[in-house]
């Protein structure tokens, strides 16, 4: 079954200015939703994971990158493929939202569960401070942070500021419809890798991400983001071996926070010239 | 205990602009987990329903917007009371990022499941026509949809134009930040009702519902977000009443496939004097 897929439709739209109006031809991004389904190896039966709404295509990669987010895999050889369902009772069409990820069965017997456990009435619980220390907790596992080499990484500001034009020169759906985030993965010297869109910011890290560990590619140090940076970006970044994370726009709080103590490079506002890092500077060398 | 809470707070920032670099003073939307769990009336336990990331403040506003948004309530009165954990053991650190909502006992005795059921092996299943017949589904019981007085509405391009210069005046933390998502809610003369803020979007579109609900008001018409429209947005809108969704990025296809069928009609690249109507352009008058 081909899971391939358009990012866009064309609709028709009355575009006003002032007092003129005019219905116009006009491109629309498509977002359908995704149920990712886990079934262990050897099992006919799988399980809901989750239902996500995404672009459709590269499903695969979202999938491959959600599971490393959420630290369901580690390595991508923990996963022995991902297909739509093989249930003749399902159309075609409600098939291409469907994807079955079969998991090798880990060697102790136990999958780790997904992390986003609720854990009231302990010592511990919901807050900032245990939300850094899940990710840094899962990163120790993973191979994206260790495995990485760039911990003597040092970029020029001019590779920092280079970034955006690249990444948009790249970027396949937004020109048409202005409705796509996307994410983008870099080499030591601000070569673009990979880059994948998406309707939603998370997906579109996941996209990249996922794509990386299905290529089986070693960490890429630097990642570019559309949109702001929030925990969940950072979290992606930490547990893919980014070193330096860029944005358009603001970081939060909770993302400065663990990207500090993650030792991720943090750059904000990256428009035009001008940058914020808000977290380890010194990976940016002083002149232009 | 006090649930109040500041949305931001100070940074030092190494801000780069060319060869130059200063350490700079700045300001940080703050980011927080925040779980919100369910107590049937009359009950000691609460369970756990979700825990989301969002700006502290306005808890109360986010949790009875996300509870309409899931569909779990239809009118605020189903909800008793919300506050913090009454366990001693939990630290306040903890306890301010807890809310308990006590909910009135079914008068069938059950409660409605979250929407985001999956079905598959069935005929139905995760497509983007499903989840537009969910949501149209779960507005018949809500008292939004029908309830509203806005089936007539008919606006000047002008009121539609002025929304987002009203939504900035009356936003808080954004102007420090840069970094908040905004929803606001407005009368049929375009005078704003509410707005709240949010670090994500999907949160201040469910803040300003949850207000809206929580002040026992009548629905208003319309309603204008700060970034994009995909499908969650609409379908907070829709179960909210609003008949005129306004926003200054561009709409997904299942977003406008939703407004159309819900007769809602859909704005989108909202900036200075044009506009982009997907869906439903006959409530907005010919002429400026």
């Amino acid at each position: 079954m081909s899971r391939r897929a358009s990012g866009s439709i064309p609709a028709l739209v009355l575009r006003r200015e002032g007092a003129r109006a005019a219905f116009t031809p006009d491109t629309l991004v498509v977002e359908e939703p995704l149920e990712i389904r886990i079934r262990e190896e050897g099992a006919r039966e799988s399980t809901p994971l989750l239902v996500t709404m995404r672009t459709p295509g590269e499903d695969e990669d979202l999938a491959m990158g959600l599971l490393f987010s959420e630290g369901l895999v580690t390595a991508p050889e923990e996963v022995l493929s991902m297909s739509g369902p093989d249930d003749a009772r399902i159309a075609a069409e409600l098939a291409r939202n469907i994807l079955i990820v079969t998991l090798r069965r880990p060697e102790n017997g136990a999958r780790v569960a997904p992390r986003r456990a609720t854990v009231m009435g302990s010592a511990c619980g919901v807050c900032g401070r245990m939300s850094i220390e899940d990710v840094l907790a899962v990163g120790q596992r993973s191979r994206g942070t260790g495995a990485m080499s760039g911990e003597d990484l040092r970029v020029p500001a001019a590779l920092v500021t280079s970034l955006p034009d690249t990444l948009r020169e790249h970027q396949k759906v937004f020109s048409s419809t202005g409705g796509l985030h996307a994410a983008g993965l870099f080499d030591r010297n601000g070569r673009v890798a990979l880059v994948r869109e998406d309707v939603g910011r998370h997906n579109a890290a996941d996209k990249v991400i996922g794509a990386l560990h299905r290529e089986r590619r070693p960490p890429l140090p630097i990642m570019l983001v559309s949109g702001r940076l929030a925990f969940e970006i950072v979290q992606k970044a930490v547990l893919a071996g980014v070193r330096i994370l860029a944005a358009v726009s603001a970081p939060t709080s909770l993302a400065v926070e663990l990207a500090e103590e993650a030792g991720i490079t943090l750059i904000g506002f990256l428009r035009g010239e001008r940058f914020n890092a808000y977290t380890h500077p010194e990976r940016i060398l002083p002149g232009a």
